[in-house]
């Protein structure tokens, strides 16, 4: 079975959007920072990476097999438009279900049947987890390997943090850093077990 | 005239103290990840770190003219034992001034004027800021001119922020990347005026 992961675009100062959701054009502005033409599997959309970046991404992509998400960012993006830009099988995670389709499968008994869904779908690959809230839970449950921060150079001020707060964790690493144009991507493990929560 | 910086080491969910000022045997774990033995410019304590942290601090420390620190600090700190660490002169920007010693000057007159008075100590070199609550009083102000980020796989789930809330700011970098064991050296320019806000 796949890792399960959880990453994002945060600023310096650790949000994924800022106040009202703004800021996306600062957050996601490596998206068009290089000469690299990628194309999302679904094709819905090409963005233009740094070597390095198209790498990475690219990477992440082959290595996730399905995702589970927030209904928050399903409603915000429209649910993508009917399919995730990754083309993989997308678990839902609400309290107010809708009906399951071809590429979403909606889930409200918690993060962990959520991710076990997820793996039901992703094979050998990996699971991304989207979303703070959703990260939060599945961390607390004790179900995350990694985390991938692509950290972006800028002061947002407020908004929605990565991180909500909560209880704290030892990680490892960075596993690897990987300098892009307006973005330095980092990976982490989180250490569970002895020792291994935050005084 | 030097440079104004502000850094921190700070967790990945971006406090630079946990809940209750814990955290610090976390946060502050680099300072004993390495081999090389250095001893801050006091001789007031030893640390011991991999070589690029060490000539990362190193250079830090040789840079640095004069800092201004933020009254919680001095306070935790209980003056630094009578000076600070990085033994240059140290102005405290408070609401209740204390007398002016060799080491210490205290300024009730607001961040610019205790930049001021820091910059007539630094000579040549720059002018460090320590707590979040200067430093975002100083980007506020416009004086700062750059960010350092020693980041730290960490997740404390709360405490006090790097970067209170406030405005936000596009940065430029990260300037360097220096990976030590436990922490990683970012360093990034806050660029201010036309467009430099973030929306």
């Amino acid at each position: 079975m796949g890792k399960v992961y959880t990453g994002a675009s945060t600023s310096i100062d650790g949000y994924v959007s800022g106040p009202d959701f703004s800021g996306f054009d600062r957050l996601f502005r490596w998206y068009e920072s290089g000469d690299v033409a990628f194309t999302v599997p679904t094709g819905a959309m090409t963005v233009h990476l740094t070597p390095a970046s198209a790498a990475y991404f690219g990477g992440l992509i082959q290595a996730t097999g399905a995702l589970v998400v927030g209904r928050k960012l399903y409603d915000y993006t429209n649910a993508w438009g009917g399919q995730h830009p990754m083309g993989v099988h997308t678990v839902v995670l609400t309290h107010r279900p809708l009906e399951d389709n071809e590429h979403f499968t909606f889930c409200s008994d918690g993060i962990e049947k959520a991710i076990e869904i997820a793996q039901s779908h992703a094979g050998d690959k990996g699971v991304g987890l989207n979303s703070g809230e959703v990260a939060r839970q599945a961390i607390d449950a004790g179900l995350v390997d990694e985390i991938f921060l692509d950290l972006v150079p800028v002061l947002l001020g407020g908004g929605t943090p990565f991180f909500a707060p909560g209880k704290g964790y030892q990680l490892e690493g960075p596993l690897s850093v990987i300098e892009g144009s307006e973005v330095t991507h980092l990976r982490y493990k989180v250490r569970y077990g002895d020792a291994a929560e935050a005084e």
